[in-house]
């Protein structure tokens, strides 16, 4: 008796449905990517890196909405509108989806300001979307790993800000990696100093950000093509383009700009981080001094700085700085903050190019085979070797001969098999086997355990041991 | 000289534009929360939990886009349209936010038919949006926690499903939870025996799902008020109340619908189900067969389950079934699919409940205290204790007294402060204080990690050692 035509709800999707109305065209959104589990595997590990690095530091975990009421998202300024996912929600507010996890602090911020011991020291790893043009390596959705502190104006905090950068990366085993150190009271010294009129001065560290690329000449012809005189375009690129230790750079501008308090004090707090880096354990020839470095123009009022690799040509791989104006735009008093964000597709790209992480291509450390006769013995081998932790793919092709089930556990990368035919079980027993060499072992069942374990643990140029460590957390 | 009259961007937000413009109010949407730390670290732990879980029974981590194509959320039926985020984005193409996860994995399965070993078991911890009124315990973005394999009829999916459901529950010590088993096709077969006429039958399901909130009587009474003859009823409500061990109903069962095909199969799925589920470890006296039960309606083909809880009443905190049509509708061919969900929320509201789980209120399991002077040797220790991955908290009010930086520490509920005072320091030393009961050490610098270590250690009663290998991970 058919089913479908009897009892069936008017919503239900069945075979009939599928044949008589066509199907759904299955498509994703331009820029939006799926995470297939190899893949995921990877991104799990190093975002697990990352929350372990913040924790380390004694970061706490936040999390936010995705979605935010459009004047929190805009600020007073409107900037960034254009790239922001916006809409009418059913209740007719105008929200949208956060294009980063700063703003949300900040927010978080203002309105648990008397209930967060501050200095607030908050990470915060989660999707942001931004509706720009996707192009390689850019996309709509993509994941921020950001650790900030909110509530103190210490360079110790923008210190260590730079310290953990440089300490995911050496986690990580990021080969020829540097960190460029500015700040933005010193680059705006520079431009007075310079005589950039003040309403150009923002042309002026945009040109000069691009000395890495264009050279000496090509800045200075940006300049006077703005309308910069020539004078004030070659002082501005001498003051920039300053060569030799921080602590030397430093001195020399702390000489040339001696009446100007604002720089006096940003200098100060570039020699503290440069004073300080070290006893963080950075490699202090990794951080450098870059006075040509201007980052987020519209957004940061101090230390800024961005960590960058040769190869391959990613751009900046992690950045940040100092925004002491973004909290108090929310909360109506001045609360200093500053930031890191580790750029984890970036970092991923580099990781794969140089093959620095070597994670398992499935979660299961070993896959039980079985026919219908031995099903029970199966399914409780399975359970022993979950409650030992060791993470087991039961399988679901039991109606099918052991090659078979054993072929779809060699495709999906199990490193071993426990197989329970009918001959091995009716004598009490099960084979382990390595599917890379078939090396077997006939075992008791009460020892299915052990032997597993044992196989793992000598098989270590395939089998990452630590992952069973890792899953049974 | 003030800085903002001079070099300032013109989107930049400056203490200026604080006191000149006024500012933001900071509100957040009805319907969502922030997670501060506290909370956050309750979270992980049991989402981390969750994740393991997955992962020891063999299933694949899988990630999709927050935002899908509007037709692939909607599907021919067009059904919870009103509950979706939906949106027209910037390339006028009508979107929506995901309100679930299955329905991504459907389009994911669509799509990557001919790459994917099937079956394929995935699973899939992530926030979903429903555009709901938001009530005590529902909010319009919450995690869901989802395993599912696609591409496997076996009733040994849906058992080990219900096995992780109940391992979920024993591993946070949930009290009185039972989990409830049925199968659609055993609920039409009922529907059908005792009369209920084809068009009618949904509405019947729905009214005896309610069997245990308003008995028999209220169930029989909005029978008959919708229009089911008594007869028809009555004999609807003796095959649900059957009473009795799961193979004694399902035998009976199979007595009276001796000659209804789709029943018998349906039956010796469950029979499958509940003669397996043993084998898994599951405690047998917490899964029981419940006739009344109806999940899902227009969704769910096969068998269905959920586990409740005694109290508190949160209803339903995981469930799931199986959904052999829905990927179908995707793929143009027929795919068998079956999955679970653990109801992240609700989970959260039980253990708060009963207090189950116990997790430190921050990251940090030190903080080291410092004044100006010693600020060198403080940033080395806490290197120190980073590397030992002992998380660390490093001072930040570094410019105010000892005893104000400690009060910071307590606040947060860090367990212990190193303090590098002025004179500790001369003398080459540091102090390690408990900073609950003030007990403290005078340790020579190169001492600290082993006596924060030993301290931690000791201190069973307060401090989750287990943490520390947590965060080494």
């Amino acid at each position: 008796m058919p089913v479908a035509n009897v009892a069936v709800g008017p919503g239900r999707r069945t075979a009939q449905d599928i044949e008589g109305k066509g199907t759904v065209r299955p498509h994703i959104l331009k820029g939006f990517r799926d995470y297939l589990p190899a893949e995921m595997l990877l991104r799990q590990r190093i975002i697990g890196d990352f929350r372990s690095l913040f924790e380390r530091h004694g970061y706490e975990p936040l999390d936010t909405p995705a979605i935010e009421y459009i004047d929190t998202l805009t600020g007073k300024a409107g900037e960034n509108e254009k790239l922001m996912y916006r809409f009418m929600d059913a209740g007719e507010r105008e929200v949208g989806l956060r294009y980063d996890l700063t703003v949300p602090l900040a927010r978080v911020a203002a309105m648990h300001q008397n209930d967060l011991p501050m200095p607030f020291k908050r990470y915060h790893i989660a999707p942001v979307w931004r509706a720009e043009k996707p192009q390689r390596g850019r996309f709509r959705e993509f994941w921020q790993c950001d650790a900030d502190v909110v509530g103190s104006a210490s360079s110790l905090a923008d210190t260590e800000h730079i310290a953990m950068a440089v300490e995911a990366m050496v986690g990580l085993g990021l080969p020829g990696f540097r960190v460029r150190v500015n700040h933005r009271a010193v680059l705006e010294g520079i431009a007075r100093h310079a005589g950039v009129p003040a309403d150009r001065a923002v042309g002026v560290y945009r040109s000069i950000d691009k000395l890495d690329k264009v050279g000496r000449d090509g800045v200075h012809g940006s300049l006077v093509e703005s309308g910069i005189d020539e004078g004030a375009a070659g002082r501005v690129l001498d003051l920039t383009s300053l060569d030799g230790a921080p602590d030397h750079v430093l001195a020399t501008l702390r000489g040339r700009m001696a009446g100007d308090e604002a720089v006096l004090v940003a200098l100060g707090h570039l020699e503290e981080i440069f004073s300080a880096v070290g006893a963080f354990g950075v490699p202090v020839a990794r951080v450098t001094l870059d006075l040509s470095l201007a980052r987020g123009l519209d957004y940061y009022t101090g230390a800024v700085f961005e960590a960058v690799v040769e190869r391959p040509r990613v751009g900046s791989i992690a950045g940040g700085g100092r925004y002491d104006g973004l909290i108090g735009s929310m909360s109506g008093q001045a609360v200093p903050a500053t930031g890191i964000s580790l750029g984890l597709e970036r970092i991923i790209e580099v990781v794969r190019e140089f093959e620095l992480v070597t994670v398992p291509t499935t979660t299961a450390l070993t896959f039980v085979a079985h026919v219908p006769a031995t099903r029970s013995a199966a399914i409780e081998a399975a359970t022993a070797l979950r409650a030992a932790t060791i993470p087991t793919d039961l399988s679901l092709l039991g109606h099918r001969g052991i090659g078979d089930q054993l072929k779809y556990a060699s495709r999906k990368g199990i490193p071993l098999g426990v197989i329970f035919g009918k001959d091995e079980s009716d004598a009490g027993e099960a084979l382990v086997r390595d599917l890379a060499t078939s090396e077997q072992r006939r075992v008791p069942l009460d020892g299915v355990v052990d032997a597993v374990r044992d196989m793992l643990g000598r098989d270590d140029g395939r089998v990452d041991v630590a992952a069973v460590a890792a899953f049974a957390e």
